[in-house]
């Protein structure tokens, strides 16, 4: 059904709400802060899982399946990791009609649970790398849930790898945070900052945490993708060893690297309109929405004939939906097409069918022309290919035109109220000046970027003290 | 690792589970009942998912997600579901680090959840059908487990859809139920007798339940998915009604289906040999393992090289690997493939080199032949095709040569323990008689068969009472 979304300007976060509506997306669940994924938001998060996992195969991962419960004598093998995460667990206390001896805590990340299980696996190097990956289910109790950006229960994938080496290891950290990177940029249109976490906002268990951050349209940052590298932390805890090539016994290294479904919040934030979601091209569950505009039956005919012609020359190349449900006028399927956040429409009536031609409508710029049957497939190919590089273009000029250098910390605490956006900082490197500027401003590091673009002397904003280069710092998701 | 496996002939429960260590199919999880499943295993479970998921889409079902939670109150608004599965639950009684008002059941399965959303979703005719499936990991308190057969925690599908009429949804019942024929006996190469559940035997909610049965080689049943009409009992249950096309107020009817992990268990124990288990050729992760055998590192490069040429010319069209790890013998990667259950093996020497063939070896008979390169695709292609014809040749005689007909109780009572098998009997359709049955033998009711072979008038083995057909009997799994 199509329905109202509150304007952007008037109240973002209704907006928000409103467009996972109409674009049928998801719903809040009957269990507190959780959801129900939707067809077609499930559908996005089938696209996203096809295109990830085809990169991980593709570098040498391969995907297993860890239980859902962990022990809590596991949660508390390491010491950082138990202090980060059992406070925002569920735990299973009852089963099969008794209660437990040992509570279950449901994963909120798989590392305890993996790592004494890769105890058994690794004894010789000639047992690793281990390059595993799994896709699953997770729980975060959470006070105050957004649909996708924050819910108790999510979808996601958490890679975990095993290797001889700490060089490796890392290397491997910086390889996802590639892969992500590109799935960001080349597949969901949004552009990225790649950097390494503060101590402070560093993963629960990590020696490094890397990132990526985008921009929504709000100004917010929101945190799209993580890549750890544990050292030999989980290894300690565990106790998992191997015997090297040189004979000695040494610690596994370890990474984890996760994305979720939180990633549909992002899309949702950096590419939707006032008229609700648009779906990258290389990711929409539904490409092309094709609506025949007839009057009478026999007219029907020769037009779902013509659409029939049409769709079959295209042999799957593109993935299409012929909206011809009858007693719905075509000015309300355009508007319900427009909610799901298909890419491309496609008008067909009498006067297309005499000419040889289709009107072909596009989502991101509401564009309309008309197109020969002879150019239509390479007109459809280019048009996506444009509308995907128009996506990530507008949101790279959204997110340069709202950053900022700032040096005072006056002036910054104005500014990041209104009008708000992504500023450059000098920072000293100490947690102290992060607590305080969180306090004061609730503005976040997000980052220290990677390839820094403001790698200079400076003095940090909020005590002065000497600062090598500028991190990025914003409110955040 | 190449394991050693126990025979069957000696103990079957351990070649059963020396068969999964072997394999690297999975391990038993160091949480009671759960399992890790492997790499090999898992690459098992996704080509079931994607042929499955494929069939499903292609009759028009949908993708969705719903939570992983269900509140105690929704578990008991159906009585016989509540009864049913109340006691095998996981509960989730703290969150966040405080007491829940209300405990949360782990799904055992979804009915419930998706009952209580579908209200929201169902006012008018229109709104109907929905076909909605989800693939999700479950919940089920097992006191004795064995791994992809019975675990507390396991992976599946399952579908639920919401219809206007009883005749709609009992055609949505058998089409899934044709659905999972089709894949028990074109992809698993597993012979299946469909039918209908007894009374006794029913899902706990349904008004009617059709299942799938298949003889394990210890001539046991395996139940291998099942398919429920569980007409206006959860719409009844949630309040789920809908406006019809006459204007009245109606309650909505339901079916739900799902198959799971366990049918990895299924091939194993009807394919599988004293080498390990074997993969059915359509869903094996590798179809072909390629072993270079060479001394010195000249003839090793000229080999690799001669086995680029040919697996680049397959262009994608099968699933291979090349074996070329050094510091193994062939003789134990010839083991190794064999344990892994992959399909085909080719051996590739110097003398293979210089006649421009192959060695194939096939996994079912142990067959070898030398095939030359012009032919080898080909070869490849109709040998992964009679493996798959051979494996269900060879479980449909099994089961043939192991099915009786009895009219003795006496006699039934020595031969279910020796030999066993399938036995036909004749019940007059009274639970008595099945309770009984089940006490006194441990054999069960399978089904009542849908194209029943033996639609004839009898007496019931147990009672004398009429009997209009025979029904299947075995121990199950």
């Amino acid at each position: 059904m199509a329905k109202g979304i509150t304007k952007r300007s008037e109240d973002y976060s209704r907006w928000y709400t409103d467009v996972i509506a109409a674009g049928q997306l998801a719903d809040y669940a009957p269990v507190k802060g959780c959801m129900v994924i939707k067809p077609n938001g499930y559908a996005l998060w089938e696209k996203m899982q096809a295109a990830l996992d085809k990169m991980f195969k593709e570098t040498g991962h391969v995907n297993a399946y860890f239980p859902l419960f962990i022990p809590e004598s596991f949660m508390q093998k390491e010491a950082a990791h138990v202090e980060g995460f059992a406070p925002e667990c569920a735990v299973v206390t009852h089963g099969g009609g008794k209660k437990l001896e040992e509570p279950l805590y449901i994963r909120p990340t798989s590392e305890t649970i993996i790592w004494s299980t890769y105890k058994n696996w690794i004894q010789s190097y000639r047992d690793l790398p281990i390059l595993i990956n799994q896709w699953a289910n997770v729980v975060r109790w959470e006070m105050r849930t957004r649909l996708f950006l924050r819910t108790t229960e999510f979808l996601w994938q958490e890679g975990h790898t095993a290797h001889a080496t700490a060089q490796e290891a890392e290397e491997e950290t910086l390889k996802i945070l590639r892969i992500y990177t590109k799935f960001a940029e080349e597949y969901m249109a949004i552009p990225v900052i790649q950097g390494i976490k503060t101590e402070k906002e560093r993963f629960a268990g990590a020696v490094r945490t890397y990132c990526i951050e985008a921009m929504m349209q709000d100004k917010k940052a929101l945190q799209a993708g993580t890549s750890h590298y544990l050292g030999q932390n989980f290894a300690k805890a565990f106790d998992v060893t191997f015997q090297d090539k040189d004979g000695e016994v040494k610690y596994v290294y370890a990474t984890s690297w996760g994305v979720s479904t939180r990633l549909i919040g992002a899309i949702i934030m950096t590419h939707g309109d006032d008229n609700g979601i648009i779906m990258p091209p290389k990711l929409a569950p539904t490409q092309l929405i094709i609506i025949p505009i007839t009057k009478g039956e026999h007219e029907r005919n020769q037009i779902l004939e013509y659409i029939e012609k049409i769709t079959i020359s295209w042999n799957g190349k593109f993935s299409f939906k012929v909206d011809d449900r009858e007693g719905y006028r075509p000015g309300w399927k355009f508007n319900e097409g427009e909610q799901l956040g298909i890419p491309i429409r496609l008008e067909i009536g009498p006067k297309e069918l005499q000419h040889s031609q289709v009107v072909l409508a596009r989502r991101d710029t509401g564009e309309k022309m008309t197109v020969s049957l002879d150019h239509l497939s390479s007109t459809i190919e280019k048009t996506l290919d444009q509308i995907h590089h128009q996506l990530y273009k507008r949101a790279l000029k959204f997110r340069e035109d709202n950053s900022f250098l700032i040096d005072d910390y006056q002036q910054f605490k104005t500014q990041i109220e209104d009008p708000g956006g992504f500023f450059w900082m000098h920072w000293c490197g100490n947690t102290s000046c992060e607590d305080r500027l969180q306090e004061e401003t609730k503005a976040t590091i997000r980052c220290i970027p990677l390839d820094n673009p403001y790698r200079e002397a400076g003095k940090c904003l909020l005590c002065g003290a000497p600062s090598r280069e500028r991190v990025l710092v914003a409110k955040a998701y």
